[in-house]
């Protein structure tokens, strides 16, 4: 684990600080092989520092060579941390209480990295090129870069096969994700929006299946299954804006279906006592969400839930019907450009979607009856926080305006959009 | 049962027949106290009669007072049906195998009655004015009047309280329908096309409630729902074509919402076996579909199931969300046009609606995993029998285009839609 | 509808009353076309009366050739009934407050009929040999007889498919049931409790299929149904007491599974505002269970729905496995005795039964995740008003103590059942 | 991950082989960041060897400091491999085809192990003192001990807290297994048998909630569950065999429920392509099951899916109603006994549980329908596969026979287990 953290943190590039504001430093504690990550935030007097510890307040020292101090929340004891210091770095040991039983003390191994300042000259616009990918959505997993609230990144993704734009198989098949990007300041609680600002196929083709998904199988049509779930190559025309499948004939000789380019990937790392998840999956912190939604112009909410947010996206399709009910979309490798911004202290409970007209909410579950519960429930809490109505105001509205669409069937959760159209809803 | 099927069939006005045609007759068997329907299509000459009994095979004789004759279908043993005759009726016994033993011979009373010839002159336009309504979907109910092919039909159906445009209960609450309507040819079998040419409301409020439905309700939600489900009226502003909750206030205050009226109830009659059907439930034959793509302008198919089809409609709403999460809807009295086509011969397995720009399917189930299969199903069926696709093109569609939409979660049964663009699609 | 009011009714035979004790008459009132029963409950004092209609206080006056009374609820406006008598019977008028407008009037024509006055001599054994079947649970049809709590009856049932012990049809197929018995005295918010005293057999075969229904099959499953769903004859051995497929082969040569017959379908009439429900479905009222647990020796609890409670059985089978995969399980006819009891004003969710060493709660739904819930909450409602416990309390039984087993998939609705152990329970 | 694969490896104790058999080696190749573990099978004849790879005929070479061969399937381009050697370990670099191009070969780096002969003398009794603890059933974590088929092992769990049999805080909360055991020739497509010899309490208490589960809340349930969900502390009577709410009043006086020790958690590790996976989670490959059926003289079928199949074990349960209702169980610490055995080249597709009486296979998935249909679908396969039944004949056995019950409701997949009485069947 150790070694995860390192290359995790040594991605936290280091300039000097232009003013003096609060530091903020990443602190991992080893839990029995388990890594929890924390933010720790100082002001320095002199060899005194005072803050705190994911809210928690914070006492201490600092000199050249140690770092030493206490964590303490409203009510319990106080963890004391004590570590040797070299530069941006520390690694020492925490005493805190066992969770178990308050009355006794356990000691973990943690070490612990500042945070750079952000860089003057207000938000920038940063080009990164991915060299490798990630099959996981990987809270251990170490940063590509860091970025601040406001910055844009210029990147691109491979397709679902690991393929990039020139046909080379660049990485493990099964959604691998471009990131994680760190942005500095997120925490547990607060809330990311990813605006999708460009998202354009960066090839002629893309591949997909004639499958039908067990889960859009009636008895009647499952009986027909078997041979079904064969490859098929679309080709991408750019220029018209159109997808056809490749020598298509009959029925479907001119079948030509627009391009609305799409992230089927986009995330957060999980949580803590959350292990990597695979880019197939999907959760509160979005995931491989495929949902026909996250496509330029709209905006992305997403629950952070680990210090630097570390934000993932991949999985793009050149379009997609809702469900994904061949399996495989359009897959096709992408250039993209997003911005990322933060709503601090703001917590929602699933992923959110803004276009230009709607706001949506994406419930996810193991069937579409939770999922649908889980939608509704997700923007009723919306209209009630945001647009300041009563639960009986917020029931009207759904019952009055709400639309509801499938976006996911290919998962192992499913998802389930609500959406409203924004002109019926007063200005939050 | 005698009562309620000459009750039926009294309501089938028989003018002379204009021109000699084959004759029509609705044969409504006793089985065991269990009414069953069959057409008889005959040709005289003479004294003999030849045609068939639901496609089976029949010939015998008619005279003044005797009507007799077999009906056989490729394999079984004959039935024989012997009976006197009184005009354009007749009553008697039929002599039929047992279905559980073929030997044994089973007699059970029948009655039967000519279906009237069509009205020269062609289609025509038939204001049928309601004085009651049907609390179920009930293929014993007595037709209100027969209508042909082409015929349109205006008329007005009360809301679901029983309530009518001047605000007096006309009928027991629970979506009482205004019907049946008796479409003359309509075999089980053929697929009835309702085109609906207009849908108004015709009065200016409407009764819902603030309740969020059970199945929209994740745990959170669930736990704050004491006190809501209380009724709501509505102002319909016809003139500006909004609705607004009368005396909204805070973030409601401002809140209209763009009529949509549509039909939550539209039915034929279930087939043989099936029990009169509660007007707040849906099947195969449509029902309580409370689907808001219902409306004004489009086409609804539904697979015919007795003879006559025995149209139904009610439970109209001004406008409605997906799923009517409120348990009501905005709930008024309508005024309806709408005509009627047949499909001869051609099988549904389930409702569908068209619209000017997309063909949709509507899944039933208990479930919205089940429902969403049946609509997949449905719609690969629609794909394959009517656009000229293998199983592995509309599959590729499917995966490519589809909509899916979550039509109704307020009734025993859930609805979801599956949606096709047709400007993807060839010409069917 | 009158005459099947008039049917109804006159199953219900009248002998003098022994004592002077209240009168019970059942009142049936039209409302537009649906009628709606209820329980009056009278005392003469020369010609005064007074009492109860299903609660509501009555007064009133009844002459030789007239019956008038009022009832009225604690805060409502009251109902003027108003008839001409002819004995046991009586026919009018009702004035009622509009259920939309209360300061409306509205007329219905209403009957009523008398129940007959218990026969002395305690409870009785009634052989009761059917002649006729009912294809639906109908709160309509005329009872067979009128029984009493503490009777026990003894009767039998046919087969689902409409056959008897000698193999003669007797009525249609789909689970034609015996009954209804009207139980006199129960009324809805009652239990009625039918005690299963013997169930045998009573020919030396049953029908089934080789089939498996669609919700027991997983996709890899049904991909390979095609052929299945054949039937297969089962040979009864009554003196070992095992069934046999007809003729097995194989792995199935010696395949003997014990018998334990059951009734398939047991149900009390659904309330008002229901249609008729067919015999092959299920609600709260019981009906087609299939639940293996409704055997010899057990008791089970039914919610009654409507006055006389209007018990039905029937679709006996030899033995079931949960789930009754296989669509038809071993439909056979039945010898049967039962005795009924009445829990007066206490009102039950859902079915209960009990054997000798558990109680078990059958949840109902559209999918076994809502049967699931059903049947949890019903049991900790069991629980509470039973057994004295807490809410925390009955959730630490079901966790430590909870069994669930699935009843039935082969229907509209499953059941699943929550089960516990009585020896684990306090007293009730 | 080299860090990882090397710790893997590392426990894997080499003595001298006995006698000249086929050596196996464990090759771990990195894919672009992802370790794909694989079995190689070799004979040596002098400097030249012949074996397989996961079965792929392989040929090479090996000298003292050097490893070459190349493995190849029927019809694939072959992948060649250069390594390294130094004694039992070897270090290279593997050249395959690209898996989206056959015709572009990739290099990716590899370092193998070889594994032990199995020690001479027979099955050994292991004792086995765990010092930490997984919360993850991951493939990459380094095996505590190698076993071989027929070997028992006497070790002991935590509870799911991470506490242990002396109170003491031992591992993070969360399920911590003991493990993983790598059994020594376990591969992909076998099927590892292990048999629960003893599971005994260490002691006298154990932890649990007064909570409902969301999926078994109802509506009416779910309004009423706040404030629920309290810890609640129960007494282990390990001389009577019963457990006890401490503490309990009023209608829980006296309850004591029968222990019944079960493990929660059993798995294999997770296959190639599949992160880490929580132990909070389940999957084909077990997981936490928390299947009540998981107890003492019951055997256990996994499908292996790693290369020494990887078993851990541990949230023990001092007994558990069917669901987990309550969340927590009664969570407690054991000591355990248990054996493993391997059924080479038997692929079962998800989880199997043997009694002395019964055979049960357990589906999970998102929703209790789906688990159903998994779990019959999995019976029926298990009665063609070893009970030499036709489909048509499973079908009748399942339809006569089949027990369903409820396993698991606590995790994010549900289980349904079919069961079935083992003295009806025929022997396997």
């Amino acid at each position: 684990m150790r070694n995860t953290i390192i290359a995790m943190l040594a991605a936290l590039l280091v300039p000097s600080p232009a003013l003096a504001e609060s530091e903020q430093w990443i602190v991992a504690v080893d839990l029995w092989g388990n890594t929890a990550y924390s933010t720790l935030t100082i002001d320095r007097d002199g060899e005194r520092i005072s803050g705190n510890l994911d809210g928690d307040r914070v006492e201490g020292a600092v000199s050249k060579r140690k770092l030493e101090f206490t964590a303490a929340d409203a009510k319990g004891a106080p963890s004391r941390f004590t570590a040797t210091l070299s530069g941006d770095r520390a690694s020492g040991e925490a005493e805190m209480p066992d969770t178990n039983d308050a009355a006794r003390r356990v000691r973990h191994a943690f070490i612990a990295r500042r945070i750079p300042d952000r860089p003057a000259g207000g938000p920038r616009v940063i080009d990164f090129r991915p060299t490798d990918f990630s099959n996981a959505f990987d809270p251990h997993r170490a940063p590509v870069t860091t970025i601040w609230p406001g910055d844009t990144v210029r990147t691109s993704t491979i397709d679902s096969g690991g393929v990039d734009a020139a046909g080379v198989t660049r990485a493990l098949f099964g959604n691998p994700q471009t990131g994680p990007f760190f942005v500095a300041g997120a925490a547990p609680g607060d809330t990311l929006v990813v605006t999708i600002k460009r998202l354009a196929p960066n090839r002629d083709w893309a591949d997909s299946l004639d499958a039908v998904v067990g889960r859009a199988a009636g008895l009647a049509l499952a009986k027909q299954l078997d041979g079904l779930g064969k490859p098929v190559r679309w080709r991408l025309d750019r220029t018209r804006g159109t997808a056809s499948p490749e020598g298509a004939e009959g029925a479907l000789k001119d079948y030509a279906v627009p391009l609305r380019p799409m992230l089927g990937g986009l995330a957060v790392a999980p949580g803590f006592g959350f292990q990597p998840v695979s880019t197939g999956d999907t959760g509160n912190f979005g995931g491989n969400m495929d949902f026909n939604e996250v496509v330029e112009g709209n905006r992305v909410y997403l629950p952070v839930q680990q210090p630097g947010a570390l934000l993932y996206l991949g999985d793009a399709h050149a379009l997609q019907g809702d469900g994904e009910t061949t399996q495989y979309a359009l897959e096709t490798s992408m250039d993209v450009e997003f911005s990322v911004d933060l709503v601090k202290g703001k917590r929602i409970a699933m992923p959110r979607v803004e276009s230009p007209t709607e706001i949506m909410v994406l419930g996810q579950a193991g069937s579409l009856d939770d999922a649908l519960k889980a939608a509704n429930t997700g923007m009723i809490a919306w209209l009630r926080a945001d647009y300041g109505m009563t639960l009986s105001q917020a029931a009207q509205v759904m019952g009055s305006a709400a639309k509801f669409s499938i976006a996911n069937l290919a998962g192992r959760s499913v998802g389930v959009a609500a959406k409203l159209d924004k002109s019926l809803l007063p200005r939050r």
